[in-house]
C-alpha cells in the first residue's frame, strides 16, 4: 500500500491539543490497521511568526505543496492583533488556500442528534438539519487587487478591497457543488447579490449556464445572500448544497455552523483541482472553529472538529470511506453516551477534557 | 407651523397597499391634530420602468431632494427580473440613497413581545431583544468603481466589484452610532473583516480613533464580522448599537431582523447628514422587508413595518417624539389584543388584512 504523507500544521491556540488528539488516532490506525500514514509537522500562524517573522515559511510550504493532504488546526490571537498585516497569523492560513489552489471549501453543517437541544433555534427547526455549504475559496474579495490603504493627506485614508470573479472560476465551483448535490438530495441553491454587484451577475449567468450543460438533473435555486441569510435562520431544512462566493461563503457557514449548535464540532475540507495525470487533489483539513486563545492549554477544548476534520479527509483525500463512517459514528457514539467538553455540556451529561474526548472516540473506532 | 412635505414612493408588489394605510394615517392626523403634511407621490422601482424606462424619473429625484422626508415602499418582482441592469428595480432605491447622501441606515431589530413566540429561535434568547444596527449606506461595495463585467475572449468573463471606505465615511457613520448609543444601552459592537479586506483594517483604525476622540465614554468593541453574524445567532442580548459597512449591514440587519420572528414589523430610516444652516438631514424611511411579489393585491400585507417607519419619520425629521411614541404604542397595543396579518398568524389569534390592521392602529392612535 503507497504511503500516505500528512503534514500537520497545529498552529496557535487550541490548536495543538486538539491536533494531539489526532496524532494518538493516527497512531492507532498505523499500529492496528497498518493505514500507513507518514507524518510530518510545521508551523502556522502566531507560532510561525515567532519562529521566523512569516505567517508560514517558504520551507513549510512547500512541505504543504508535496503532502498528499494538510491537517490544519487554528491560528491567531491577542498576542498577534498588532502585528503588521502581512504576516498577521491569518495570512498564512491564506497563502496555504492560494499557492495549494485549494478553491472548493466544503462545510458541512450538520446537527448532531445529542446536541439539538442546545441551540439557540428551536429544537424542531435544526432537529437532524444537514446542509453543505460549498464557498469559493481562492478568488473574491479576500485576494483581488488592489488590494490597499492610499494616504490621501489632509488626515484622510482609503481602503479599497476588490471583487473579483472569472468565468472559470465560477464554473468550477459551481461544478462541485453540482456533483455533491448528486451525492445527496440532489439540490443546491446559489447564492450572490447579483442586485448590486456585478460579480454577483457573472455568478448568476455562470452558474445557470453550468447547470444547463451539465447538470440539468439537479435542481437549482437562486437567493439573494441576504435573504440566504434570513432564510438560514427562519428554516434551515429547505437547504441540501449551497454554493457561494468567498466572503459570503465565509459569514454564511459561520450562521449555517451556530444554528446546528455544534460549532465547536463541525469540520471543513479545501480541494484543489483533481490533477490531470494522477486525479489527485490538493486538500486542507480544518476545523471551522478558531483558536479559541481563552481556554488555550487547559485541556478543555472540544477535538472533536479536528477528529471529524480527520474524517472528512480519509473520506475525500484518500477514498478511505468506510473509515471515514466509522470515525463519524464513533463521534456519534461518544455523545450518545453523554461524553461532552465543556462547551457543549449540559445537564445530566458527563464532563471530559480533551484527551479522555479524544481517547473514548478512539476507542469506539 | 411649518408645513411638512412629505414625498410618497410605494413602489411595487405590497408596497402600494402598505402605503395606503400611511396614507390614511397622514389624513388622520392633518384632520385631528393640524399636523400639516403636504403630500407628493411618485414612481420608483418596476412601476417607474414600465411607465418611463428608469428605475426612478430625474423629476421624482428632483422631488425627493426637495422633501422634508421620503416614504418609500418597496420595490422589484419577477416581471422586471430580465430588465438591464441600470434599469433594475432597486437601482432607483440605490439611485434615492446616493443622491441624496443617505449615509446612514437605522435598523432597529425589537421583538414584540406579543411576537417572541413566533421566532424561530428559542423564546428566551430573543424575548425583549432590542438592537440597533447603523449601517452605512452610500459607500462600499454597493459604489465603488471599477464595477463592471469585462469580456476576456474565449468565452470568459470577468465580474469586478470594489470596495471602497474614505476616513471620513467611517468617522461619520461612526458618530452616529455613538451619538444614538449615548440614548440607549452606551454600546457599540463595530463589525468588519480586518484580517482579510484593507477597507476593514481602516473601519477599525477610524472607529477606535472616533471613540477615542470624541465618545469615549461609550464602551466600544469590535468583532470580526463572520463572528459577528455566529453571536448574533447565538445570544443576540449581548448587543446593544453595531456598526458596519454597507454589505455587512445588508447580511446582518437582515439577519437579526429574521431572529425577532417580526421581519413583517421592521422599519428603517436612512438619513443624511445635517444641513450646516437649516441642522435638517434628508431622510428616507422603508420597511427592512421587499416587495414580496407572491402576495401583492390581495388585501392580506402586513402594513405594520410600514406604519412603524413612518413612526421613524415622526421621530428623526420632525422631532415628533410624543406622537412617534403613541404610534409604536398603538401598534404593539392592536398586537397584545391579538390582531395579526397572515405572515405572523400564530393559534388563537385573530386573522386581519392589510386594511383592518391599519384601521386598528389608527383606532388606537
Ligand atoms: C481566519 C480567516 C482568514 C478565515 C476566513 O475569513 O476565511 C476564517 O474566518 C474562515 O472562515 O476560515
Ligand atoms: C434592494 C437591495 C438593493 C437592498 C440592498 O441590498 O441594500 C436591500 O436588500 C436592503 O437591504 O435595503
Amino acid at each position: 500500500m503507497a504511503l500516505k504523507n500528512l503534514l500537520l500544521l497545529a498552529g496557535d491556540g487550541i490548536g495543538p491539543e486538539a491536533m494531539a488528539e489526532v496524532k494518538k488516532l493516527i497512531s492507532a490506525m498505523n499500529d492496528k490497521l497498518g493505514s500507513g500514514f507518514v507524518t510530518d509537522e510545521g508551523l502556522v500562524g502566531g507560532c510561525a511568526y515567532d519562529a521566523h517573522g512569516a505567517a508560514i515559511s517558504d520551507a513549510d510550504m512547500a512541505k504543504a505543496m508535496a503532502a498528499d493532504a494538510v491537517l490544519f488546526g487554528a491560528v491567531g490571537g491577542p498576542k498577534w492583533d498588532a502585528v503588521p498585516y502581512e504576516v498577521r497569523p491569518e495570512a498564512g492560513l491564506l497563502r496555504l488556500r492560494k499557492d495549494m489552489e485549494l478553491f472548493a471549501n466544503l462545510r458541512p453543517a450538520i446537527c448532531y442528534p445529542a446536541l439539538a437541544a442546545s441551540s439557540s433555534l428551536k429544537q424542531e427547526v435544526v432537529e437532524g438539519l444537514d446542509i453543505l455549504i460549498v464557498r469559493e475559496l481562492t478568488g473574491g474579495v479576500y485576494f483581488g487587487e488592489p488590494k490597499q490603504i492610499i494616504d490621501l493627506g489632509n488626515g484622510q485614508k482609503r481602503g479599497i478591497d476588490t471583487q473579483v470573479y472569472d468565468t472559470f472560476e465560477i464554473e468550477r465551483i459551481s461544478g462541485v457543488a453540482f456533483e455533491l448535490a448528486r451525492t445527496r438530495k440532489n439540490h443546491v441553491t446559489s447564492m450572490e447579490k447579483r442586485n448590486v454587484m456585478k460579480s454577483g451577475v457573472l455568478w448568476n449567468e455562470v452558474v445557470t449556464q453550468t447547470h444547463k450543460a451539465r447538470y440539468s438533473d439537479v435542481k437549482l435555486d437562486h437567493m439573494l445572500a441576504d435573504a440566504g441569510g434570513m432564510q438560514l435562520v427562519r428554516w434551515p431544512k429547505q437547504f441540501d448544497v449551497i454554493v457561494t462566493d468567498n466572503l459570503f461563503g465565509d459569514m454564511l457557514s459561520d450562521i449555517a455552523a451556530m444554528l446546528t449548535g455544534s460549532i465547536g464540532m463541525l469540520p471543513s475540507a479545501s480541494l484543489g483541482a483533481p490533477d490531470v495525470k494522477t486525479k489527485k487533489r490538493k486538500a486542507l483539513y480544518e476545523p471551522v472553529h478558531g483558536s479559541a486563545p481563552d481556554i488555550a492549554g487547559r485541556g478543555i477544548a472540544n477535538p472533536i472538529a479536528m477528529i471529524a476534520s480527520f474524517a472528512m479527509c480519509l473520506r475525500y483525500s484518500f477514498g478511505m470511506v468506510a473509515e471515514a463512517d466509522k470515525l463519524e459514528g464513533a463521534i456519534a457514539a461518544v455523545l450518545d453516551d453523554g461524553l461532552r467538553t465543556k462547551d457543549i455540556l449540559s445537564e445530566g451529561m458527563t464532563e471530559v477534557g480533551t484527551v479522555e474526548m479524544g481517547d473514548a472516540i478512539i476507542a469506539k473506532f
